[in-house]
């Protein structure tokens, strides 16, 4: 599998972007045209997770419907719109002794790429591997196995259509854990490894593998409200950041509030939330203000709820909380209310995460809101690539010297 | 120590150039005041290496002079005079919902070095971090003991002498291997580990590591005589990449010739490696031609001589050369002679290396020759940097996001 990617890998690496976008919009057709036999075997995959009673969210990332195909289809046709990533030239130089340095974007070579039960992101990661060069071996969650084998095979047989290497695109074909095992056994033949999930997963992976890895790690993400804040905004964004879709990431799990105005601005807005159901976890001075409510424990200022759920922190200063968000936070996406320019800029400067915020919701991290296009997941490393992974984010480079027969003296 | 680094990293990251460039010049200073003792430390280190019977290339990385100390101290004067790599606006966007989104340049925060017994990479390696506002963990090997530690004491002092957390340097002091294990249990203070040096050290790393790794890893770098070679530069090319200074990373180990040519060529070029008591080992073809001189085994194409020591194989075609060098090369430094366009192209496509050169010796690969400045050493990764990794390898960046109470629809 590892050496079938490696040689499909130097094929598509000098393949032109016509191949790779006629191979895409063979893609996106088949999708439509093999509507009826993926939903069959998605049906297959949700009968078997019903049965081990697994939770309606996951459930719900699980389903395809001929409308999620459709959106399949119309995102690959985005992926083949957007502009070749390879071949670009990044910096370049003439040195005093005649040499030509050229610094060019090529594609990594072979993507392992281990995610959920979400047979959407086996087409979305295909796509961009694909278009940026790169031969991918994927792993999903075990529970989408019927959906992604069809998939896979219609992807492999657009691709091979177009006259690309069929093996551009490979999935592992076991149900089993160990299959993360397998993946990360194939160090002679893949250049990176990209883990998305669940915290057990993303060690495993980090530490028993020789291949380079790019988390894809959970966000426990801020919002804080400082004492200069504009208290209708905070409002606003607090709720939209916290509720907007509180299953995702960029979700703000803990609330940080400056003391100066928590006694104002607190009652408000957590009346606001108790309304949308949402449960509040408070500090000691936040059930102070606001009485009945639960008390956060240790735990709770590291917890990515990924529901109805927000920790919320009376702190004394802008310092605390920064401090408080680059101890617990997951360098994701944290965002500061306030009207005051010197304090916004001491916060965006000091938190060390991926996305920093003045006045809006964390929930813009994502590639289209930042106008990157079709992204891959968000990664909360810092290594290569930080925050939402686009096409740019799976090319490499290399430099190419053009002589006249120098040699070094 | 892992987290005294990650205080001190959050106080470079937010430090004006002005404080870190005080440091570099006070640095520089006090290299060359500090002599003597840094002398006598030096020759510590250098009995005990001796007594031990190490090999006088070994002694020779591992030696101080007055003249070395000249050369480090002017080295960090050349780092100070590097443009500042921090806050860089890479990228920006304003959306249509009003968000400013800025990409900046941002310290990667705490960097881990495991590297050979030359202290000079100590003093360049903590300079270079110190430039680019990370802090930096050292592990020099453990003959150049003495030496490290007084150059640490020197470097910390001139930090805090600028007004800058002491510990953005640090270093292990430790003379066991286990320090290395050491290193990498910090997995919740550093950021990066850049290994240098042999095989089962970075083996070792890369395996035990939960932390990001950018390798330095061997070159087995080659040079490719094409059929349409000018025989002239080929010759004073394939001398100059294997001669010029043989126990470099970048000097070729493997040249390869097109048979059309081997008869004309391989005769001159291994005359004149001859007379500069170069061995040879060739393939059979290469044998036929030139007789008397010993057999490549299989294990030679993979081996790094660091010595005067080449070996050559005759090929068929340019897409042999080209597979010959994907198969056995390590990514490194690849160059072709030929006076053929497309032929050469073809092979500056093709290669999958870090560098990849026409017309020119495979020597250039070095930070100063390509322009950039200083370097760390030559990443045989693909993964955040590739080839000689100079101040903005040492960077990473964060999306900053000025809004006015955006929230997602």
């Amino acid at each position: 599998m590892g050496k079938q990617a490696k040689e499909a890998s130097y094929l598509i690496a000098k393949s032109s972007l016509t191949f790779r976008n006629n191979a895409l919009a063979s893609i996106a057709q088949e999708l439509k045209k093999k509507g009826t036999l993926i939903l069959r075997e998605n049906q297959r995959d949700l009968k078997i997770a019903q049965n081990r009673g697994l939770s309606s969210a996951f459930l719900d990332r699980l389903r395809l419907d001929n409308k999620t195909l459709e959106k399949m289809a119309e995102m690959v046709m985005e992926v083949k719109r957007l502009p070749d990533p390879l071949g670009n030239l990044l910096w370049e130089i003439k040195r005093p002794n005649g040499l030509l340095i050229k610094r060019v974007s090529v594609p990594i070579g072979v993507i392992g790429i281990i995610y959920e039960s979400r047979p959407d992101v086996t087409v979305q990661a295909a796509t961009l591997c694909l278009k940026s060069g790169n031969a991918v071996v994927l792993r999903g969650g075990s529970e989408s196995f019927f959906s992604n084998l069809t998939l896979t095979r219609i992807l492999q047989k657009s691709i091979l259509e177009a006259g690309l290497p069929k093996y551009t695109v490979q999935i592992v074909k076991s149900r089993e854990r160990k299959a993360v095992k397998y993946i990360l056994s194939l160090s002679n033949y893949l250049d990176l490894i990209i883990p998305r999930g669940g915290e057990s997963l993303i060690k495993m992976v980090s530490l028993n593998s020789q291949i380079p890895v790019i988390k894809h790690y959970k966000g426990v993400c801020h919002t804080y409200v400082d004492r200069k804040a504009d208290l209708k905004k905070a409002i606003s964004i607090t709720y939209n950041a916290k509720l907007q879709r509180p299953g995702t990431c960029n979700s703000t799990e803990t609330l940080l509030v400056h003391k100066k105005i928590a006694s104002t601005f607190l009652p408000k807005i957590i009346n606001r939330l108790k309304n949308a159901r949402c449960e509040i976890r408070g500090c000691q001075k936040t059930l102070k203000i606001y009485p009945g409510i639960k008390r956060a424990k240790r735990e709770d200022w590291s917890t990515e709820y990924l529901e109805k759920i927000l920790s919320i922190k009376v702190v004394d200063s802008l310092k605390e909380a920064i401090e408080h968000i680059n101890l617990y936070g997951t360098q994701h996406s944290d965002s500061i209310i306030t009207e005051d320019k010197k304090r916004g800029e001491e916060f965006l400067k000091r938190v060390d995460s991926a996305a920093v915020y003045l006045n809006s919701s964390t929930r813009f991290t994502d590639g289209n809101e930042f106008g990157l296009g079709a992204e891959l997941g968000i990664s909360t490393d810092k290594i290569h690539a930080r925050g939402p992974m686009g096409l740019e984010s799976l090319t490499s480079y290399k430099y190419i010297i053009y002589g006249n027969g120098q040699i070094r003296k």
